[in-house]
């Protein structure tokens, strides 16, 4: 899933991204409940109408921005109080508050509201914040169960009137709300975490609080813990992560969904993946290379433009450079996602008679 | 024109720039001779190449840039010496150094090199500086037709060989270079200088000069004085105007071809020009309003997306806020541009039984 932040893929309009074959997106509770509000969305029509994207949308719950981002926070049993990263003004969010205001933002997927376990943290603490998050899910689905239908999207505010087209499935099941697996880096508090999670009853379930700074073979060793206690005829998303070949890592051992900003930053900051590896496009040695940016890509970017002017257009500072290193990323990322359904498609198929689920072995 | 500075249209993609119908852009030789040098571009295939632009190009000469932001410069009957406003490197630029860089840029319309005479200049200081822009017209000339036939779009070194597909008419013909009229704010100085330039003779003529802090009328006044004595068969090019409305009057009086950063930069400052006349779409009153940008435009932004989405990339500093500014600006002059044709083709229509070229009347 590529991130929008504010609504907007830095730099990319929607029909880029719909050219690109994006079916959904993530976009962040805390900044746009900041900015220009969760209420003000609602009344022009909810994120679809107003950001024009009839595809999916999943929302996070704002916790972890209000964990990353914010000034002064405070936790309590009702929630948490911060300062807002843009002006230091006040603000209360509670699971309730975090729900209503996905719910006014008209995503298809909300997040549970919990509390993201930092990194390090002991062994009581990470306990005490697991518990944390399971009563705050609680009173997450309560609330959502009882306002799910507010959706924004019949609104008469709304001249635009688009509705999304790709529900996920049943209307009667969007929005659909997910639970969040916590429990730091102890496999057995990730394991009680999970069931106690699903005991709750989510059609979907995320992996939360990691790729927050631990070693990468912890990460894989605490989802390998986690996910079998997550059922898997619901989808499981790892959030946060990664890099083209951790997404395909993740996938083989059963993660069905993913987000991160890394395609969309490294291009901001001159670095494309490759089919090749990574390159940084700033480096002087691709001021004379005419060749595309990665030869083996079909994306438009790579059809179109040489390393040569994305190197000068970087240098230069022009915003095409944001742009067009974007829009290449992506195509990766998505390109690497079809693939990796594809396989899990082979797998299927080769499997069928046995009629068990099957990814592919690595 | 669109202009596209640094062989980019700042946050459009090149194909973008094609679906709104642009057929010419400019580029400015003086940033392009500093970053990334126009040896640079012609080892890369030209311009064209470079910047994957298979229609046309016209190039500036470098001489408005190093007058507006070099430092130190200093005129001299041979050329100018100036620093770089980007790294203070010293660099000398003669009438045929402005060829020889237009030619290895692989323009499809050279610039004369001029001296712009400065506003306000007095009567003596204006005549010095039309002589002199006489005298490296005829260098430019000279240094043109010995080298014009160096293009750099046949080069080896080109892996995309991208080649003009709208080479202006005879291709024995391009490049094509123009002289540029100057002459102050000094009507009969102007006379004289379109009259010299065109005993020089040139495919089409500039009238540079102006737009340079005059108030508008006196530009329409100098305007006129010149355009009488510029062969009606030849393009009138008038640099660097203007606004919608300016652009549309001067087309009346019959200029040919315009350039303007106006439209492009006034987009990334939150200004939208719309049939309604201008908006700054920074402003609050346009929060909630889902109306299109331009309810009687039909480029892609009015038709996808509000006027409060597009406040709020820009009070979120979001990029996209750029990109979808700039390009529903450049289709409301380019639309305008298109009436103004579409006017001047009835007007003909209408007048061909005399058989006089008409303009349509104000």
């Amino acid at each position: 899933m590529p991130v929008g932040t504010l609504a907007s893929v830095k730099g990319v309009p929607q029909e880029t991204l719909e050219e690109l074959g994006v079916q959904i997106l993530l976009s962040n509770t805390y900044h746009l409940y900041l900015r220009p509000g969760t209420e003000q969305v609602r009344l022009l029509g909810g994120l679809h109408n107003f950001m024009s994207w009839p595809h999916a949308i999943l929302t996070d719950s704002g916790g972890y921005q209000v964990f990353s981002l914010s000034e002064l926070r405070k936790v309590s049993e009702e929630g948490v109080r911060f300062r807002s990263h843009l002006d230091g003004s006040s603000h209360f969010l509670t699971p309730e508050g975090a729900m209503a205001a996905q719910i006014a933002l008209g995503a298809d997927i909300v997040m549970a509201f919990d509390e993201c376990t930092e990194y390090p943290a002991d062994r009581q603490r990470t306990r005490e914040s697991l518990e944390l998050t399971l009563r705050w899910a609680r009173r997450s689905k309560k609330y959502f169960e009882e306002h799910r239908h507010e959706v924004p999207w019949g609104s008469q505010h709304s001249a635009l009137s688009i509705q999304p087209d790709e529900a996920l499935g049943d209307p009667n099941e969007t929005p659909a709300l997910f639970g969040i697996v916590q429990g730091g880096m102890e496999s057995d508090l990730r394991q009680e975490s999970a069931q106690r999670t699903v005991e709750i009853s989510f059609p979907g379930y995320a992996i939360g609080g990691l790729s927050v700074g631990e070693p990468r073979v912890l990460t894989e060793d605490i989802v390998a813990a986690t996910l079998p206690h997550l059922p898997p005829d619901r989808p499981r998303y790892l959030m946060g992560v990664g890099t083209p070949e951790e997404i395909v890592q993740y996938a083989r051992m059963g993660i069905d969904m993913m987000d991160c900003v890394l395609p969309t930053r490294a291009a901001r900051h001159g670095l494309l993946f490759t089919s090749e590896g990574k390159i940084s496009i700033k480096n002087a040695r691709y001021a004379a290379d005419n060749g595309p940016p990665d030869p083996a890509c079909g994306c438009k970017v790579c059809a179109r433009y040489s390393r040569a002017y994305l190197r000068h257009l970087y240098a230069s500072h022009e915003v095409l450079a944001m742009v067009l290193n974007t829009i290449h990323n992506l195509a990766h990322y998505l390109d690497t996602m079809r693939a990796v359904r594809h396989s899990i498609k082979l797998g299927e198929w080769a499997s069928s008679f046995s009629g068990v689920r099957s990814a592919p072995k690595p």
